[in-house]
């Protein structure tokens, strides 16, 4: 039931709060609650940060009110781990009495039987070691007793900003009200920031080979090399070029197709080397001060280890085969999914722990982030188990969900346990309407998920060429690039989106035409006219800027001009906001006035203020709530204006 | 942990679930839900209705999906008191498979295997008492198994809507999942739909005299007389009339300021009549088809007998009075405020039950509707132990909120058991804007609180006199008037207001001149312009028209002239619809065209539809989405148009 005040809607939190929220160290994490009680006494909050299973607090904020009892509070969490924060608020009963002092006082009334109200709450002020009052506290209640003063005097001290500091917290606390905890997990900076980038080993020759793109990629600013996976590929159904259904003996078929008599998902394919292979490429990339990502694909090809050993753990029909998977009428003959309810527990139990030792596996090898393929085809249930019980074990495990699906699964996924996500980022190519980037950069922002769901951006993928990119320009595949890497902190690309690859499978088919997935594609990346510098220009800038290393700070500008979108982002302490402004239309020069939002800039309409391209290097000043932009995609996509007002 | 499906997001719900929601006797109340799980299979979903504290459900209904893994039912409850849902969805084995027959024979592929498949399921439905499958599912079954057939031959009984049918439900479910019950209060009508109408008895002459008044007010088509407090008035510090401090001897004081030697909250005052004669009153009210509602107004007078009794139920200073009223630099010395935290636990129990001694006493004399003063001037904690307990044995009685305070405390009141709330209505003028009505309406209907909140629009009160009413012309009444009786099925009107008075305090000050609240006022009701006939016209149309008897179904429609607001309701059945269409402006015609929502309003853009003013008598006929309206306050304030298409 409600104790002496209210303290409810508190945020961060998942919905039902049963999954913790989100955070990484370093981080300024806003705590907002409603707090208030009956009548018209001051309040006072404040939050405190408990290392899950410790009654000790680590850390401990003032919430402020910001009107119409809301208030806020700011935790900076120092380490990676499991943590529950608190909500405490108290009626403060000095600030109730200066209030009422300082009104009377106002309007000229007897303060006579205030004044004696007074004197009771300072004695009451909680005592120091010696037992005797603060000197403020003490200094002040002498001046309350002095009949000689006039009562403005008299009071001074007991309403200066020392002793109300003084009687803060417990001096003068009633009504304490401590609400129940909310769980936070804090991740490391890499769960929430990250410019990625995918490719597939066996295009450049196998691990040591690939050793050989990793300078360029480090070049270009990336922080993490994603690898879809690296088994060996099963032979039953194998799939040809452009997925069709009669490999040839020289195909290497789809890396997904995990499994064969080689061995399963602790495995490396012959073709691509051997384990000390990979190390050796883990460690290159590591050198290069970036990180590997695997793929955690649990899906087996029918020559998988596991079909043999585990039949339990597959469905089975009734002419006795084992279920490849299918969605009527698409067949995906060189897959047969898993079984994840399994008629035994036991065999649920040894299952799930066996998935949970591929994770275990591949971080003995050094890997600390997973991409995890299509995780809404398992049970909500087996994540909200495997992803904690791995970050018990490795804090700074991060999970990456691919799940391209309908919005409350994604939310859910996010909500066990998944440290990003995929979005629909890819299919969201219009500023304006219910599915135009506006609407969608807003709710991921500010909606309900955003306490947990850390959105990446990824413009293309081995599976989806989409929107302008399809036989686009490079210019498409320039601003599709900029709005991924700022309106996220964590963007990928899949390789030969830097050569401006445009050809789709078909006019219907989301995929590539003659795709990587299925065949071997070598590719000239000396070619002169690339995406190279802006990439290298857009992560430095990342780098550069901690303001585009936020999500929440996002604040969408008005444009007058629908194929310009413009939205700023400001770092946690306010000194570093960047405005970029995007042209959406690849071949056209697009222009128009935005209309800033300008207090979410830290700017006054009153003084110019300016504006310095990064990509450009150029200034402008402006003053006022309207700004021109012109934008010819033949020259530069879009503006990346670092605000800042002298 | 979560289940084999995920079940979240349920609706109704106050916020974290701990206070029921709210629905009223013969409500179609739409339960909502997201409810999905990994994969492609077929789903199914149901709500289970029980009373409180019985296992065994009342009713049942089916979910659907509406797109999007969103869900929803409609229980229908029918009967007064506590309830708890149960939503519970599982994994529907048979839907799985026909779909997958389905999309298969569409596409030309082979389902050998599927027909063994349909024959384990088939043969696994739960059989009939005797043993025997029920026998639509036993023909199914031995035309499956009949090689003689074509394949789409021997799967057509097995897909037909009977053998579906008897697979619903158990037949077939896995993955049983059960969701957390969900709290839910069931009222009668009256606390969700109802006319008032408040009037100060002492005005009239007292508790006999009004009843002479009670026939207009039925003929007028009131469902409720609301009077202020009819207790003992206190002496000291009697305010005069407009507020001011020194009373004569004449003056009857406010009626808020409660209790005298001659009685307290359980007393009626001696000016007024006996309590016999306000029984006599209270069963006049109900032969007449209405039901009185009382003022519970938790404050004293320094007269009242528990302060003298109960010293410890109030705040004492230090110079040892007992402190009035005050928010600084406002006095209110008439009144003493209660203290409900007394020092000690016992006090706090005695005093608490004390107040519910008030409730059962006057419920002991009839009453069942109480409208509460002020109640964000006492504990929520009180609230939420009053209500409950005044319910669990009475469980018609119905609380109106009168708090005029921040969103949070009053959201936070109606949750804990406030079965209406007052609301911004009285100041919201505007059609636009975030004050507007429109916003306000929206959220009203729709927003986070429209699960437990109703809204009682009152155009007025004895204190507040707001907007175009202050020194406005009798259309500026009516046009209030037809917002509050069509926009929310709870409305009400304080006496005075059918005649059209007009005069503030001052410019600047909320109150009436010479307010009723100070001072005796006799009107003349039977002069001769005034909104009676509106009045009755209104509330026969409200009574006429289910559609306008609810508020989850209010939706807005734009026009092109903001003086012009429209909106519309359907009546749960969706046969009765009605589109309101306000002039704003008391003094000038205003024109414009409304652009409609046609399918909330259950008709097509091809086919004329006819639009039957309830208050011109007229008909027009429209097409398409858009109308033509003009509307003369010197003539009528607003259509209440039925909408019809034949």
């Amino acid at each position: 039931m409600t104790g002496r005040l209210v303290i409810e809607d508190i945020h961060p939190r998942t919905p039902g709060a049963e999954h913790p929220a989100k955070a990484v160290v370093g981080e300024a994490l806003t705590v907002r609650a409603a707090i208030f009680k009956e009548g018209h006494d001051a309040l006072a909050a404040r939050v405190l940060l408990f290392p899950a299973g410790s009654g000790e607090a680590e850390q401990v904020a003032p919430l402020r009110e910001e009107g119409n009892d809301d208030w806020s509070g700011v935790l900076v969490p120092q380490r990676v781990g499991r943590y529950q924060f608190v909500v405490q608020a108290w009626t403060h009963r000095h600030a109730t009495w200066a209030h009422k002092v300082e009104a009377k006082l106002e309007a000229g009334q007897e303060i006579d039987v205030e004044l004696a109200e007074g004197e009771l709450l300072l004695a009451a002020a909680e005592p120091l070691g010696d037992g005797r009052l603060p000197p403020v506290v003490a200094n002040a209640l002498s001046r309350l007793r002095d009949r000689s003063l006039v009562d403005k005097e008299r009071v001074a001290d007991a309403l200066s900003p020392p002793v109300a500091a003084a009687m803060w917290g417990p001096y003068g606390a009633v009504d304490f009200t401590t609400a129940a905890a909310l769980p936070l997990r804090v991740d490391r900076e890499r769960a929430a920031v990250g410019a990625w980038y995918e490719l597939f080993p066996r295009s450049h020759g196998g691990f040591r080979a690939t050793e050989a793109r990793i300078p360029a990629l480090a070049a270009m600013g990336f922080d993490v090399v994603y690898l879809p996976p690296i088994h060996p590929i099963g032979r039953s159904h194998r799939k040809g070029p452009n997925n069709t259904l009669n490999a040839g003996p020289g195909d290497p078929g789809s890396p997904w197709a995990i499994g064969s008599s080689d061995g399963g998902h602790t495995t490396v394919h012959p073709d691509l080397g051997t384990l000390e292979d990979f190390d050796h490429l883990v460690s290159v990339v590591r050198e290069a001060g970036m990180e590997v990502a695997l793929d955690y694909a649990l899906q087996c090809s029918p020559d998988h280890p596991w079909v043999s050993a585990h039949p339990e753990w597959f469905h089975h029909r009734p002419d006795g085969s084992i279920a490849y998977a299918e969605n009527p009428p698409k067949k995906y003959q060189d897959i047969v999914p898993i079984n994840f309810w399994p008629a035994s527990d036991a065999d649920r139990v040894s299952l799930w722990q066996a998935c949970k030792d591929i994770l275990d596996f591949w971080i003995g090898h050094g890997i600390e982030i997973f991409r995890v393929d299509n995780p809404h085809t398992k049970p909500i249930a087996f994540w909200e188990w495997l992803i904690p019980a791995v970050q018990a074990e490795n804090p700074g495990v991060v999970f990456l969900a691919e799940a391209f699906t309908r919005p409350h699964m994604m939310a859910k996924l996010a909500a066990v346990g998944f440290s990003q996500s995929y979005t629909y980022f890819t299919w969201r190519t219009e500023r304006d309407g219910p599915e135009g980037l506006w609407a969608y950069l807003d709710e991921l922002a500010h909606g309900p998920a955003a306490d947990y769901l850390r959105p990446a951006f990824w413009p293309n993928t081995p599976d989806i060429l989409s929107g302008p990119l399809r036989n686009g320009p490079l210019e498409a595949f320039a601003l599709r690039l900029v709005l991924a890497a700022t309106a996220s902190p964590i963007y990928g690309i899949y390789s030969g989106y830097e050569l401006g690859e445009n050809r789709p499978a078909s006019p219907t088919n989301e995929e590539y035409l003659d795709s990587e997935k299925y065949q071997i594609i070598v590719r000239d990346y000396s070619q002169p006219n690339t995406l190279v510098p802006l990439i290298t220009e857009l992560n430095g800038i990342r780098r550069r800027h901690p303001a585009l290393r936020t999500m929440r700070s996002l604040v969408l500008h008005p444009t007058d001009n629908p194929m310009l979108i413009a939205y700023s982002k400001r770092s946690d302490d306010g000194t570093d906001v960047v405005l970029t402004v995007v042209n959406l239309d690849p071949y056209d020069a697009q222009e128009g006035w935005v209309t800033l939002r300008l207090d979410t800039l830290g700017v006054d309409a009153v003084r110019p203020f300016q504006v310095f391209d990064e990509l450009s290097g150029s200034t402008w000043s402006w003053q006022g709530e309207r700004g021109f932009v012109r934008l010819d995609p033949a020259r530069q996509a879009a503006h990346l204006f670092v605000v800042r007002q002298p």
